[in-house]
């Protein structure tokens, strides 16, 4: 046991009318909601990055955290993880996730990085065994050392690409190794500074083979896990090729793998790309590709990547009443790729940002289950697009234009306009929210 | 002949060093580049809607224009289109654009609407005998009409869909029948205001069946024009279906028609959706389906549609570059889908707008021209990939992740950066520009 | 009576169980809170104009809505106050506020335009005689005529300049012969374009003296409400001069205009200048100009004013927080400067919009009193401060460099950061919103 | 001599047909424009930390570049300064710029702070003596170290108001030494993450109380040069309390400044406030507090700070023109506060990119000091206001509105509108530009 977190009881469910910062107040992971356990619909995850290997800085300034676990070897690698599961211990967290470069140091070379890699995973599947808490995904962190500085699989130099490759598959491995249930792939790098030194269609068709190997490769080792792809517009690059759900969903049927890969969306990327998080979730779904999300906000007043933890309930019940209408998750969950303010020092706001974030989350899951067992707002839905309910009407999707010209001159048909009904339907919404 | 133009003389080419405010300093139709004549690279085309149907009004503010054409009469159509050709042949103009609600009236019903579109597209075939341009596309305006509030093929009413299916098919006649080189659909309603009351699976699906039908019809009718998407991400809706080059692409694939659907690329539309223009372009033609561009601008400090002239010779300049390199249009063009602006009252205006873009235009097309054929820039993009060149580094790309892993450990491969040159390359461009 | 809303009754307070959908769930008029009833801390106002003047167009579209009081005529114009007032009584609206456009028909010149704003401006006196709406705010339409395409007071034209200050005289009269309690300027047209036809300073001083002769009337007509400015960053012009309330604070010193004005804020225009809303009322609020608010929401993803019902109880409850901190209202309220989308067709989405909006207001205010009850936040704020409380740390304000310079050196001062608990004080948050 | 440079010879002017990289093609020190040299009426600078302290990182990357003088010794400070000087030498720069983080290491306390700066201060005055190039400004880092993590003027904490006065006091000094004809303040760090622990009054206080400081201390040391503030709305903030222009005006009229300190306006951080770099330079001007420059310029796609070199002439000209219209800088200049990209890691690309920077800029002023001389657009602007030249009209500002109204009565004054002619003006800048 570190001391870290010294004084920190482990979170308990305590009710809405607790005065107790040290509790949850919403989320009760043994409570039934729409046929299963709030923890099974909820299926929250720590990120690993965000809150154990994040010095603090930002563009304008260096580190501000000051943690016993911040340096360079194997044993502080080992102390990192006591600490990482002694989180998870107190917030009962059923998941974590990691990326390589989370976990160990950086090596001399890719063999050192391997064998790091190897003995730092074993430490942690030996944590796990004493642990509820498992494993919801591994990553590769292809972007942060210079060598990615102009891209992984898209790099022009093919030694990056190989790299990388090899990179990948060790992690896949220390994934499996792991039990995880996904392998997610964010291409921070996958993208371009300037089109006046970029190959388009080269550093594309890189990606697409690049992809295709691995899911050769999970199929290889018998992963069962998804292979999930994270979009995000921008930042670090000035464009990058995931950019959101749409164009990663052209890009899998280009490379035929969009019944092989789905992906893992997270709130900041949306709003990034112009979107709500909400359509980003329920674009996914009507495409068969969701995944997973990232439940971490953005400011939108800031025009990079925030990753605040999420604190607004309507805002979340628009995701879950999304993921919910989907069937909810398979092997994917609520991950917190989020990160305490740089100011938040002490270990009691990494413990509470959590918590905090839990109970949020499960009063927008509540919400959202609500609405959708009222059924009113798909009621409503569907009495929208009854008109297309009649055999003629469906006809007319498999007609041509001539024939559905003579009926339109044939029957008169001069179509009048019916309300959409959008603020009744928000305030149906707000009886719930 | 109109008098509306009186006094304006016919606009000629003089050279940059003339001080007469109504002649060409740089677009010279006839000077030869890069083996085609400036016209033929070019291909401009004037906007019936902006320039002879807009009257000037804004969220806040009515119409500012005075036209002795505005009304709803045939007889003022005609008028329209007597002042339209008027400016064609003012300007020398080698095309135009229209949707059909420019060029008729609005009638009672799809009959009566019918009927004024065909006897003014009899009326503008006329013109078009007597003058030197031709269409370079039509369309149909299913947006500004109250019975497309909600969608014009992914609307929740059948009816709507069909009366939508009914005018395309018109519209789509109407260009066969003037000549047209293209036909274009811009869907600024197939989109929505709120998740609430939307179903994204299914108005996706209409929306593909819309665009089969329209593609059927064209080979039925053996119209040998292209059927170009207008990409835009929102506004009017909240949210657009074809949100940019790579959504597009993407809802091509899933429907069979990436090779008979090619996109006609705004700039304004490309800055709202996240994107620069000149990544629009080069990401259509990395996927073969770069079509036509409308050459207007948006303000970068609005978050709306400005539709203004362009006048920023580098920015163009990229953006023809990437059309020179993709090999030049073929059926597309240089649109002009801009306005003036609500103050800029006078027929003068008008005129000196399209004068001033079509110069710009000339400025940019020509350095792009040039810095092609110096080659610098694409030497070093060659230069920048050249390690994939080998044999051995090629085979990377239909190898997998274990016999990659295994060429890096035997190999020691430890890759280096090397420096991305961005800023030399922009001192390259600007030697150019 | 007209019959427009025929068969929607009066909305009643049936409290937040109640599954009727014309009712009020959580706006209780006469619950008290924090001193005061619930009615005379919110302050409802309707805003006559996206209610009963707005046809449903935006820049792709026409009219949607059919009004039988549509028209330029003074019966419709009686027609339209009948119906308002209809509505103002469904509602049981503390409120009301309109600008001279919404309730007169336009006339030849400016007699016309004052004989008819007094004739209906009579007409609703009358009204108002048997209601309980009050009159929150008048204020002049100088932006949507085109004559004030150029701007009103800063118009290069004196003329418009002239007929601007005469209008503003008819409409503080009319505001005061209706019991406003305040009078609103919204300079929509005063900005520009393109600086290349603008003289800035000229612009400035024009709108500096035109807002002193506004005060000075106000003092020679004994009226007794505040002058308040409302900011907006740009839209409909490129940039408006009145851009957000620090620039606002900074053109009232001035003029030295400070203590007669201030300013009413718009959350879609707090956004649209890169701010949170609770920003721009915390700062008014700070400066001493706070004033009223106009509770509306634009669209996080679209980049210009959408006008749309609030609908996120926790964004309002921050706005709500910034008031009761200040002291609550003083002449200001809630005005709704929100239109139903142009979707919403039926008089019910207009009723109900309200409605929901009421509720939602009312949810808002009672989670910030709360938390202002609980105090929690103000204790954590003030201890954050509390380094200042010691006479010698105060005395640092009114020292000098040099002299803090020696005592740094004298007392080795070597400060250590503190962590800012920002999530803390969001969980805080959520335990009352 | 370091060998950092080795190879890289002296940049001369060779003129626009050269195709030598390491020449200027504009930028011709003594070349007469508009009645004084190039080089002054330019004026220059580099900017130390970019250029010599930057190692490369963004927010998901570390260290690309690897200088042999990155470390935290005196030594290693002096060999920084040795590069410095000789990159200065190599582009003939007539000035430079620095803080104290970016030349003297960190020490472990204010007076180690103070020795190290003074030390090498005295070190770069030796180097000074050997050069042509003189100190633009100096200013303080008051951002990247933890202890200004929540503020420096605005900190809760009254230690770090009293570290930051001190460090302020020593880099006034620093400047006063080395002959600077400015000195800066940013502040980065003075405004907010969150409302919620925020006292925006009692911050804003300090932040007056300390500028006074300031001010005063220059006027006791005798400083010649100019106070300059350079406003940003945000990043690394969520806001920034000196937000852009208009808001510093006003801050600086609230604590009787406005005639002590002036504005250093930067082109990236105008587009983050939402306003164009011109706009921000022309309401300085007009308000009497135009200071300085810093020319580069933000990724129009990007939401945050990118700091590129300039490359558009258009978009630069619109900035000269507007500082030649003020009548050019007093004490100002043209700093490039840009980062060649953290790609670009070769000597020769730090050097490239400020030839090819000085090379735009070139241009731009010789265009914007042309259209100067040609005088159509002020007369054309003249001409647009030239109603207000008559006695009657000028009347007006000083009159009251009862007054306009009557005489708006009495002589029918009803305006008509007049183009604003704003394509036409376009066409005239691009006959320049």
């Amino acid at each position: 046991m570190t001391d870290f977190f010294k004084g920190i009881p482990q979170i308990r469910f305590e009710g809405a009318e607790s005065d107790n910062e040290f509790v949850f107040r919403h989320y009760n992971p043994d409570e039934m909601l729409a046929g299963k356990r709030m923890e099974d619909h909820l299926r929250f995850a720590v990120a690993y990055w965000h809150s154990f290997a994040w010095p603090g800085g930002d563009p304008f300034g260096g580190q501000t955290f000051e943690r016993p676990w911040f340096g360079d070897s194997m044993a502080l690698a080992r102390m990192k993880a006591d600490v990482a599961f002694e989180m998870f211990d107190i917030l009962q967290a059923p998941f974590f996730c990691f990326h390589d470069a989370d976990v160990r140091p950086e090596g001399a070379d890719f063999a050192e990085n391997t064998r790091n890699l190897e003995e730092i995973v074993d430490y942690i599947g030996t944590k796990m065994e004493g642990s509820k808490t498992r494993l919801l995904w591994g990553t590769a962190n292809l972007f942060s050392n210079r060598r990615f500085m102009s891209g992984a699989a898209t790099n022009p130099d093919p030694e990056v690409f190989a790299w990388s490759a090899a990179t990948v598959k060790t992690c896949m491995d220390a994934t499996q190794r792991l039990g995880g249930e996904n392998y997610v792939l964010w291409g921070g790098r996958e993208g371009y500074e300037t089109l006046l030194n970029t190959d388009l269609a080269r550093e594309s068709e890189q990606m697409g083979r690049f992809l295709s190997m691995v899911v050769d490769y999970k199929h290889k080792i018998g992963f069962k896990g998804a292979i999930l792809i994270e979009p995000k517009p921008q930042e670090p690059s000035k464009h990058q090729y995931d950019y959101d759900v749409a164009t990663v969903y052209g890009f899998l049927k280009r490379f035929g793998l969009e019944n092989e890969v789905k992906v893992n969306i997270e709130q900041g990327h949306a709003i990034l790309a112009g979107h709500s998080f909400e359509h980003e979730i329920a674009l996914a779904a009507s495409l068969g590709i969701f995944g997973s999300i990232d439940m971490n906000r953005n400011d939108y007043q800031s025009g990079w990547d925030t990753d605040q933890f999420p604190d607004s309930v309507p805002e979340m019940a628009r995701a879950y009443y999304e993921i919910l209408r989907a069937g909810g998750y398979t092997t994917g969950g609520t991950n917190f790729d989020a990160k305490i303010r740089r100011q938040s020092l002490d270990p009691e706001d990494l413990i509470l940002a959590h918590v905090g974030a839990m109970d949020v989350c499960a009063r927008a899951l509540k919400a959202a289950a609500a609405l959708l067992e009222d059924g009113g707002l798909e009621a409503n839905r569907q009495a929208r697009y009854a008109g297309w309910d009649t055999p003629e009407n469906r006809a007319l999707l498999s007609s041509d234009l001539a024939s559905i010209e003579a009926r339109v001159r044939a029957e008169g048909i001069n179509p009048q306009p019916r309300s959409g009904r959008q603020e009744r339907l928000e305030n149906l919404w707000n009886r719930f929210v």
